[in-house]
């Protein structure tokens, strides 16, 4: 049984990991296709990029180069399939909300499994997810406009170039909340203690400074949201920043997950805190 | 002799005491009668309220309540003109950079010395001051405008409201400083570290939302400064606001620090950080 509503338990690393493993298994047995936002609350979430060995020295240096929209949390062996330091029983072949898959860069399918795509060579990275820093926004009585309206959060894709390495390269894409400016001066505070999953925010205010032209046009999946009086649009790096990376990167092969269909691992969201 | 540039030996506890022992002496003296805001770097200068003792206790509570705009860093017994907390041989009386005097909430004089007004019945509260986060966000390479422009901090009345204790109440003096987002979000969490000397801002962004209706007039002997493209205003709570507090609670008396014109401490601004 999936834990879709808040978690009772979720300060309890036994309680969040077993309503991890329980997350998991509905997934890879198929039965679970919907966004993962709400799954395992307490539970750290992570996006996913897999490339090849040969793509992957290069990619391991991105992540270290751009912390914010790329904070690594787990990475594997190349060819193993198995991240113990994110849950004992995770398989990423199969456990992943949803799956895309790309060739020279570009996107040509969305699956729910890749055992049968499998390589020996692969090597998985898992990046930090704003889901983590959303649970201690809602704990400090801070609103969540997309959970409110119950839509995936609106992401954008900015002028704010990434650092290079290799041939990974390009602009940052970000997830965006509305906040007065109090409650934003207060979500700084509070994401800044989560530089794992994307800390501080990268921008407030006029979106078009950051090369975002129209606010209620969100892409990947994000859904446009309302903004209340006094709001003002705060954006964050988002993970799903590699998944651009790689249209110009263009490796022969990559797997992400899909935006919104993330991996649930058994870390807790608590852990995510360095202060 | 008055360090007015950067101390070299500003983390150094006894080069810090000395120079501002050095300034108070010039003060006491009458040798130094502008800005404090340039000497003894390194040491934490104070806002300054003085009220009879029956007036001193709704007022400490007012500072409790009120720890933005006036976070207690001293204050003395009844009486007493002296602060060992903040430095050993400081006389309140004399060592001020310039004094304001109150009469019914009214501004009725400003003074180089108190000795010869001094009551057996005043407390001393000295509140802590924008100065001390300013050296640290200096230190992170973040601008600040009127240091650059060489004049005093923009400060603003708002619509903020105190919390009322006793006769004291009233709006949230702030001070404000010009930053592009990137940088505002740098300062907010630079200046969280720093809760006892103003802490983080109360605003950012359009100045009516916080009753602020024309940028380019500062009160309180604040000046205007420029802003560069793609900044925005971004306020913080200042040790100013008993002034305005004391015109509605009209205390019989009352002497506070002519804006600006600080009580330098011994104390070290990087003493003031809590993380």
């Amino acid at each position: 049984m999936v834990d879709t509503g808040f978690c009772a338990f979720k300060s309890d690393p036994q309680a969040v990991a077993e309503s991890a493993r329980a997350a998991r298994a509905e997934i890879r047995a198929g039965r679970f296709t919907r966004d993962t936002a709400s799954v395992a609350s307490g539970a750290v979430q992570g996006n996913v990029v897999i490339l090849p060995a040969d793509w992957a020295a290069d990619f391991q240096r991105f992540c270290y180069l751009n912390p914010k929209p790329c904070p690594l949390i787990g990475v594997s062996e190349p060819g193993d399939p198995y991240l113990p330091m994110l849950g004992e029983d995770i398989d990423i072949r199969s456990d992943v909300g949803a799956y895309r898959v790309f060739e020279n860069g570009k996107a040509v399918d969305e699956v729910f499994d890749v055992t049968d795509i499998w390589r020996d060579d692969l090597v998985t990275f898992i990046l930090g997810c704003s889901f983590s820093f959303e649970e201690a926004l809602m704990q400090a009585g801070l609103p969540l406009r997309h959970v409110e309206m119950d839509v995936v959060v609106p992401m954008y894709t900015t002028n704010i170039q990434t650092k290079p390495a290799g041939p990974y390269r390009g602009c940052t894409v970000t997830s965006m909340r509305p906040y007065t400016p109090v409650d934003a001066i207060r979500a700084i505070q509070i994401t800044s203690r989560f530089p794992n999953v994307h800390g501080a925010p990268l921008h407030f205010g006029d979106p078009s400074l950051i090369g975002v032209d129209d606010i209620d046009k969100p892409e990947f999946g994000g859904e446009r949201v309302d903004f209340h009086e006094g709001e003002v649009p705060v954006f964050w790096a988002c993970g799903v920043t590699p998944q651009v990376v790689m249209e110009s990167a263009k490796p022969p092969f990559c797997i992400t997950h899909k935006p919104g269909r993330m991996l649930v691992t058994d870390r807790m969201n608590a852990e995510m805190a360095v202060l």
